[in-house]
């Protein structure tokens, strides 16, 4: 992977987290400010600037993944609603997101489904507000 | 969603089962005739003659989200292999698959991306052979 | 399993899901009607018209069933609730289910185990009412 | 509770374990006698000492909760095929064993329901040699 | 282990429940009472009775272990509230909780790292008040 | 965090991959040098370099919060193992890990408990071997 030279890991993982996760992201790097603030710096770095940076695979569906796997293991309600909220901003429609959420059903049962179909839809409604 | 008039969803599903799974979805479906033969027409018609038939969401992305889930799920090995292999049939390459499963590092930690990676170096020696 | 010959899938499913899970079923179905119309009928469909429909096991074994899994599985509190009051729709008693949720102590741990107590002390209040 | 006035936890524990999950348990609490042996208690005086041996719920109901907790978490494949074997010495029917895991589809998915089914199987063909 | 002659498990779980817990745990008994008081006496036994009170771990060491082990699950809050308060209580640092908690990135996903930082957070600051 | 002036994440996550897991650490890494050499960095660099380097919390207690939580979470039986070996590595006994798999028990169930403490088995005689 190559970077712009004078960005570091940290530089690109805090532009690719507010070009995905937009403000849901920055407001979680914020909370972390005063009580973890390494784990902020971690947050940017691994996920971000390490992961969300690689080519290999293109944004739109690597938000398709993280919104199954959130919808899928069903005890992270509040990542898998900044994440529907970065499916947007990458591309993916409302409609995309809910078939996504619906076929979670097929794989952690009809509760995780549900439980996302709801997340996402606060969601929607705060983005069309 | 428009159905060919005379396919019931169990023909459909049967048709996307082939399409998507291929072999490995047929032996499930055959390993299941004589304990739960209902259970194996099930599987043909919610899942893939109600939910993979749905327009909305086209193969590719969803073979990444089933992928994405079962690898962040991480108990449900055998159905992994079969949905990374659905991933190759349906345009997934095997660089984007791995990219998917070292995403789950991300949301369901080294363990499930590590066991997920090595799921799939089997499933492409098998396919390579 | 035959049907009344009129019966489709959909009505048998929304007879079920009003026998079982009553108010709380229509709740959740009501509340998918803008956002996922299909879902609505999945749900209705398959878990009711397919699945709780099949004879060989009984409601209330059924719901015994259920609320011992959502407890278990500690990620769905919504839907453990409308099958605690289900339980008690198809005739399990509240000391019966308090039985269920003790015992997911065993097999999934005393925290899984006291969120289900507490979620179904909230069933049986709101039903006393 | 109330206990014949000579029997402890432990022998009571004992008995229902010899009871509800016959060889199967037996094995699990010899495999435990060098490596920990304290453990071997507490699972006797625990889960069977203490809450099978409670009235409030029949033994059949209770080895219904323990198969559907089991297939749904379906991290536990062993301890699932103790207590499916341990379903039919309590009077479950091959077939009630079959349904309970085939709704395990709707709440954890197919993928769960699948590997219970195929757990099943394996045991049902023991219990038939 | 050797118990004071007179200690039953039920007093010696209720000295460790205080010891540990503190008015956190005497919460979770008090909120038992009416609902499933024999689960009340179960908890006291069982989990600080027997585990807690053994020796061959010392308990700053047992409540890494929970808070981890919580934390990892992700889907037991209020237990891992009552648990980060209990690991102040035995001895750690709450930089020692927050290390614990950020390790739990690397094996259970970054977001139940963040969700039990969260958690630990309203914890200190209510230590803190 | 100090790094030794010349010693990169990369070199220090190996120096502590070494350290910690030993060969059973380096079996991983050498495992994805063809199918995924850049995810082997990933975990060099990040749960070794970033994480475990940290000071803030002893080695030792690092490895109890890594047992316990892959324990609680039951599917991640390589990993497990690994950490097992790696707990001996920096100076916890057997009879020590063996407490702290007996006492997820309590938070994750005893089938989590008692496949811990047969995974743990294996590695004390592989070690003793």
């Amino acid at each position: 992977m190559t970077d712009a030279p004078t960005e570091t890991r940290l530089e690109r993982g805090r532009r690719l987290l507010n070009q995905i996760d937009g403000e849901g992201g920055e407001r979680v790097v914020a909370a972390l400010a005063d009580l973890a603030p390494d784990f902020a710096n971690y947050l940017l770095e691994f996920p971000f600037g390490d992961i969300y940076a690689r080519p290999g695979l293109d944004l739109r569906s690597r938000e398709i993944a993280t919104i199954a796997a959130l919808a899928a293991m069903g005890n992270a309600r509040p990542q898998l609603q900044v994440h529907i909220a970065a499916g947007l901003n990458v591309g993916l429609s409302e409609t995309e997101i809910i078939e996504i959420l619906m076929q979670m059903a097929v794989y952690a049962g009809f509760p995780a489904a549900l439980n996302g179909l709801f997340a996402a839809q606060e969601v929607f409604r705060s983005h069309a507000a």
